[in-house]
């Protein structure tokens, strides 16, 4: 071994769902939108005047934080944007997370966290999820250097509600608590209420699930003018334009639509409605979910079984090989279409 | 004082030039390239099948290394991208720059090297220029945790040979060595054929530059396979889309394209070549330029106050209020119309 690769840092990268890029797969993985973008996107790269890429885009992103301060309510200096809420996240623990007491997080949750707090070398402890999988809120009660949950979790689907949430904020005014709400518009309350009232309480959300923007990378957070500006002074320490002049521009375009992201978000929660019919018709049960995808058990037929057969089949589902969840799929909602198909698969493969 | 801003990670970030958004400007400030992208980036954005941003971008961003790879003659296994080159930079600090020995860099350089040890903890020392504003190859054989430099060298414009880069590599089994050629294609000899011989050579190259894509974010790196390997284990434990589908797409059509790539730079060092000339006459000297941008200073007149009034007449040029470049102009080479109006501007400033 050469001497330098003493010096690498060794980390255990987080393995994301696989992405087959052909049309023909029943994709129910990765927890996209079935849906495509508003159709303002198309028109704002359709119609770009591409000779403006030859320069940076603006480093403070106004033109995007602009929009989502005025959808938000909140200022403008409330608003920071990122390349995903991965990029936000990252960002956020760099900057927040600097004690050297554990930060605090659920042990079944994003499994981001561990990874990020491993690569900056944080330290950490796990807490666990109670038996029906929920968070314990007395475990965010202890001594940290920084707490980050998902409401609602992940890959449970379940949301707590904001008192909740306003409880564990209100027990650490000494610690940054960062909620990450990804999944939060297809029918939870959003924190971002409190962030008046708590200047310690970082909301973050993304363009990736009800926005149909995956392909663009485009997250945000909100919060009080300290943390935000914390969070930009690490930014532009790291890299002054991360955001490209096609993400300001598609971003804006798809803020912008509201009747659009109302119609996607109404077509999706009705799905994922039915899809709690059909499945408990075919045996599955699980938590009530209340993100765009579900979290199920079989009574019978092993999940790692269902998985591997589905798979062979060209639908995609996701399986964690995780003590606690390894009997569980996290199904994403799709259309009504691919969800017949699910469906279809599975009473099939029940007769057998 | 909040208790949780204790935590908050203290940066002095650094402030890039500004970005006035008006066209009336002549802006020779950030180094960007005066010509739009090649024709194939227009292409490609308005005919873009926007359907498919409701999906992730493939993790390995394989569309884009498969033509980097072809076009520089390597295996694909053998390129990394990024977020521009700063977060190709970025990263590389973070995965190689892991000792307890400092890295060396020089005194007088982009200034992110400094931000990014000072971000990341990592201990560095800056090597002194010599007179003539040149690296001195014995300052980096001494023991190290890491070696950056950019060639050319920014804000100098100053290129070093092959036999230098090499030289300092040869010097140093024990570190990873970086080259950061953002501005090599302005005339310059890479120093990628090295990568074959020495596994400890990392070379990073940007989209933003020669190829008229600042505002969509795409930086590249070269290396032998176990460099980049570190590199992506580094980047899937901090983000794993970190390219978006529109920068994997305008990348690969400005890439495909190298008739339009070598007209471009074949107009900007002719304009170049003229400038030497043109501004000598006005009573300015510098380093012979090989990067996109020129670094004089005057005979007589004080570089802060010719800025300052360059500026007030809607011309952005850069000035650095550091220690032995504060009487020094760094100008970008902009098309020849925009040039005049700076040789204009300063004949007539020169006469009062």
């Amino acid at each position: 071994m050469s001497n330098w690769m003493k010096n690498l840092r060794r980390v255990e990268p987080y393995v994301p769902g696989e992405q087959p890029r052909s049309l023909e797969v029943v994709k129910l993985n990765t927890n996209e939108n079935p849906y495509p973008p508003a159709p303002g996107v198309a028109e704002a790269l359709h119609q770009m005047n591409t000779d403006t890429l030859r320069r940076y885009p603006a480093p403070d992103c106004g033109m995007l934080t602009a929009v989502l301060a005025r959808r938000y309510g909140v200022a403008q200096n409330q608003v920071f944007v990122g390349v995903g809420s991965d990029d936000v996240l990252g960002m956020s623990f760099l900057t927040f997370f600097n004690s050297e007491k554990p930060i605090l997080f659920p042990d079944i949750s994003y499994a981001f966290y561990e990874v990020w707090a491993d690569l900056l070398r944080i330290p950490y402890e796990k807490q666990p999820l109670d038996a029906s999988l929920r968070l314990v809120r007395e475990d965010y009660y202890k001594e940290n250097g920084g707490i980050v949950f998902p409401n609602p979790n992940a890959p449970t689907s379940i949301l707590e509600p904001l008192s909740f949430v306003e409880d564990i904020v209100s027990h650490n005014p000494d610690s940054v608590v960062i909620v990450d709400e990804a999944y939060i518009d297809f029918g939870g309350t959003s924190a971002l209420p409190l962030i008046e009232k708590y200047d310690n309480l970082l909301v973050v959300q993304t363009f990736s699930k009800s926005r149909s923007l995956a392909g663009m990378r485009i997250g945000f957070a909100l919060g009080s003018p300290a943390l935000i500006q914390a969070l930009n002074s690490v930014k532009n320490s790291y890299n002054s334009y991360t955001m490209s002049q096609a993400a300001l521009e598609t971003g804006t375009a798809a803020l912008e639509d509201e009747a659009y992201f109302q119609e996607t978000i109404g077509k999706i929660t009705q799905t994922r409605q039915e899809a709690v019919q059909r499945l408990a018709a075919l045996g599955f049960s699980g938590p009530a979910p209340m993100a765009n995808f579900l979290f199920v058990t079989h009574e019978s037929i092993p999940a790692r079984e269902l998985f591997a057969a589905l798979r062979e089949a060209d639908i995609f589902v996701r399986y964690f090989d995780k003590p606690r969840i390894d009997n569980y799929l996290r199904i994403t909602v799709g259309t009504p279409e691919q969800m017949e198909k699910l469906y279809t698969f599975l009473e099939d493969y029940m007769k057998h």
